[in-house]
């Protein structure tokens, strides 16, 4: 036997983060026996600490260690706003490009036969709730589907989209198209038909 | 901002771990943060555990959480092979193998100029006295060199050959060539050199 029982455990724990395979996780493993001090015992420390204290925003979902996320209960947000979102990471993506000042719902996936997901899974009704109560304080509130370009990711803004009709009038979703930087020749074919069908008028200047 | 300190924090450190970036460390963490009881939380105390438990053998260098590893401890090891490796992850490797059943010695690392790395830093004196109490015991002891094929690792492997001279009759490297199921025309000029220089004849049966 090469390895003892506990560090053995600790490398299988550490391969089923994703990102980490076997190899990688003993490469790990032993990277953290060799930075005892600097990484492996405060990592060990702020996991623990972390799986304490955060939790899902009652609200929107979001992760945070307060019961109502800082995003929720940050007044200067704007409060006619909701981005529905699949995930956490999606959230953090759109706080990184920072053009968004109002409020998210995070559904925690997508729509999946397959998965077993269905509107019940995802809180859909909870939303649909949340939404008509923006609508009652603002009338004019808009609900932005930012689901992913998938099927599933589709199939859901869709699904929640006629959940909302008549209830909320502003229902958007994210554009399609070419991301910036990207090369006309390397794009599939369905993003290339999207951007074309939403052709804009270029505005002399 | 969109994330607070604390989740900011984890996931930088996340980040340092070798195999994870910037971007799957996020992913862990959030995979972590879902995953909460069965993961994250025992994660969190074997890192802690391990990491005060596990120190360097006295002996080899390999980790365990013994003064003397359960290698150097195991009297059912012949006690006149001496394997030295450069890492501890050497050391599994060949015990994954299954085909050693001698002592191992970790250097922690290659000589290296640019990174500073001389025989002291590596501890080339205590090999070189343990090397000599082997043989002591053992005249006939082996010395077995199982350095990288690197320029670095056969730098050290020659150095420390060159040290055991006189001492040691029996100091051996690593075979060079082919590695079991690599195709020739995949292969480096300098491994086929190799294994061409080392052919051997095969017997008829």
């Amino acid at each position: 036997m090469a390895r003892n029982a506990q560090l053995d455990s600790l490398i299988k724990r550490l391969a089923r983060l994703p990102g980490l395979g076997p190899r990688s996780a003993q490469r790990a493993a032993l990277f953290l026996l060799k930075n005892r001090d600097q990484l492996m015992l405060p990592l060990a420390a702020e996991l623990d600490a972390a799986a304490r204290n955060f939790r899902p925003c009652a609200e929107c979902g979001n992760l945070d260690s307060t019961d109502l996320c800082h995003i929720c209960t940050d007044s200067r947000r704007q409060p006619d706003r909701l981005c529905v979102v699949e995930d956490v990471s999606d959230l953090w993506a759109i706080e990184r490009a920072g053009i968004y000042a109002g409020r998210y719902h995070i559904l925690g996936g997508n729509l999946s036969a397959l998965d077993g997901r269905g509107p019940r899974e995802l809180g859909i009704d909870r939303l649909v709730a949340r939404a008509a109560g923006m609508v009652g304080a603002h009338p004019d509130a808009e609900v932005i589907l930012a689901t992913s370009a998938t099927m599933d990711g589709q199939t859901t803004a869709h699904y929640i989209a006629e959940r909302l009709a008549g209830l909320v009038l502003n229902v958007t979703r994210l554009a399609h198209g070419l991301p910036v930087g990207g090369e006309l020749n390397y794009l599939d074919e369905g993003t290339l038909a999207q951007a074309l069908k939403a052709r804009s008028k270029i505005q002399p200047s």
